[in-house]
């Protein structure tokens, strides 16, 4: 078992990262949670694996215990769940003092987080990530939100759990596929803080990828330490936390103009090979670091490169994403492997060799 | 002018009193708005008495101003105007660094500050609140929202804004029904409070009627200290900000079920009517301070009785708030005029009682 506390100005809160559930009774009971009205939201995917084991651990301390199944899937991150989820909650006259259990990926948590963050001007939220993606980013750090128009993310609210209970083991039933995007994530957070965990990552590729429990457990918590140490930091995202979207310029323009029909964390890893290259012609990594980037990406299956779209559509886009300030384009480069700085000062036709680099 | 600074954890703003509105410009250059896209969001009402002149003094500070006319009253507090605002903000391309005014009273101030929330996570907000009741109340301590499925402010959020101005000559056109409703919140503010403010309240009854400047003045700040100070202990209503909820238990069961038909202050007023009465039953204040509390009420043709509404419905209805804990029901009482306690131990026949007293 691993803990780590994260301390935002809002909310301090605990990661568990364990190889089983058996220790989420006993941090919902330390918080105080014992007899609540509790409502477990998860997918229909997710439910057919952990539903029936979560539903019963926490049943042990609330004889309140309901759940919410949503559809899965980016394409339900929507207002139109958060309306559903806001019916039952009423429904079932939850108030103030309820508690929400986001137990899935990143659309579920980012899903009940905002419905928490809403539902009576904030509910309580407890985070049972079950995929590597969520368990080292997006269940850390408060960002909750639902896609609109297209544009991801972009109705949202900042809000923070009251636990993030990490079980490992669900990962053994994630799909190959999700695993390796979850991985861009954690190659990112190497790449942007700390070399040491980028060669980690790199010399443990076969160990990672057959899911060897000591190495994911030390993986997923050092990319918590990384990802808490910059939110708590900067909570609101004013200023440092945006290097955490390292990759993400170009990688959310590439998911949403192809649909969303690559995953997240691939277009992430295509986004970093964009941004690596970026900071590769800014003079601030050499070649071989750019190719050992690449290698490491594509020692998890990710993409670097993709087809379909052309370069002046993907350059229009970057301007309008949530981190376009005053149509200036901030972008985070490397400064060598472990480093990055946040940039507005870049050439366009340096933006624009690095998206013709992807494709 | 009077300027009132109220600090909660999440924010640090002024309150600005002043009678016109020509320190407006100045405050927006202080806080580093110049050149910002602003958007001023009215209702159909207000835009016509008060859009033109803040349009234009806010064009002095940047050529990015723009504006949206929202449908007036409670009818339209609910999440499809939201949506209409977003759709507005995302046809306009506004990002994180934009800014919204809500220009108008409570309803107006609400969804915009929630549509502030919960756009890209948050973006700036500034309050223009046109009423007495949006004026002393709800333009400050940062709370949000909207109704849904009949419950009123059911989804929101905390979030407070950059700035509060109030131009006291606003209350010149304000329709003399709401202008009385306004001062069940004011009344309030000295019962929980201040019993010296109470006796100013009283004493000053004919000069608030007729809107004498210096005392409107006098008594807009008072109240915002008194409801700023409690804010500022307790931003998020865990204890102390409940004492604001004074009349409001039975008040917002009466507004629900009378469709909102009355005023919210009216009925505010009505369920102050019914705790200052089961203040006195319990003993807490004598048949003399009761009087004087329904004196003052009537002094603002408040209502202190309503009919069409049996007691049992009331009560049952009193089960199911925001402030409603676990079955528990909070009820705030007087101690004497000017003080008052939470107290969640009354007796079922005693509540019976007061809701008997105001029908």
């Amino acid at each position: 078992m691993k803990k780590i506390n994260v301390n935002t100005t809002t909310n301090n809160y605990n990661i568990i990262i364990n190889n089983s559930f058996d220790l989420l009774q006993e941090h919902l009971i330390e918080l105080g949670l014992s007899n609540k009205k509790i409502c477990i939201i998860t997918d229909d995917n997710v439910s057919e694996l952990y539903l029936e084991e979560v539903y019963s651990i926490i049943s042990k301390i609330s004889d309140k215990v309901s759940y919410i199944i949503i559809p899965h899937g980016e394409v339900n991150k929507n207002l139109d769940t958060i309306n559903n989820i806001y019916n039952k909650l009423l429904d079932n006259k939850f108030d103030r003092d309820s508690v929400l259990v986001a137990l899935g990926g990143g659309v579920t948590g980012d899903m009940v987080g905002f419905a928490c963050a809403t539902y009576m001007r904030g509910i309580k939220f407890i985070q049972i990530p079950t995929t590597l993606l969520s368990q080292v980013d997006s269940s850390i750090g408060g960002k909750t939100g639902v896609d609109y128009k297209g544009y991801k993310n972009v109705i949202g609210a900042f809000y923070q759990p009251m636990l993030v209970y990490i079980n490992t083991m669900t990962l053994q039933t994630l799909p190959k596929r999700e695993f390796n995007a979850g991985m861009g994530e954690v190659i990112k957070h190497g790449l942007i803080a700390d070399k040491n965990y980028f060669d980690f990552i790199n010399t443990n590729i076969n160990k990672i990828n057959t899911l060897d429990n000591e190495v994911i457990q030390n993986l997923i918590a050092k990319s918590c330490i990384i990802k808490s140490e910059v939110v708590s930091q900067d909570e609101k995202e004013k200023g440092i936390r945006a290097i955490l979207n390292f990759g993400h310029t170009v990688g959310h323009a590439v998911e949403k103009l192809l649909d969303f029909k690559l995953l997240h964390g691939e277009c992430v890893a295509v986004g970093m090979i964009a941004a690596a290259y970026l900071s590769h012609i800014t003079m601030q990594i050499n070649i071989d670091e750019l190719e050992e980037i690449k290698q490491c990406i594509k020692g998890f299956d990710l993409p670097t490169k993709i087809d379909k779209l052309d370069y002046v559509t993907i350059f229009n886009d970057l301007f309008y994403d949530k981190k376009t300030i005053n149509d200036t384009l901030n972008f985070i480069i490397l400064d060598g492997i472990g480093n990055c700085e946040i940039r507005s000062d870049l050439h366009k036709q340096d933006i624009l060799s690095a998206i013709k680099y992807i494709l």
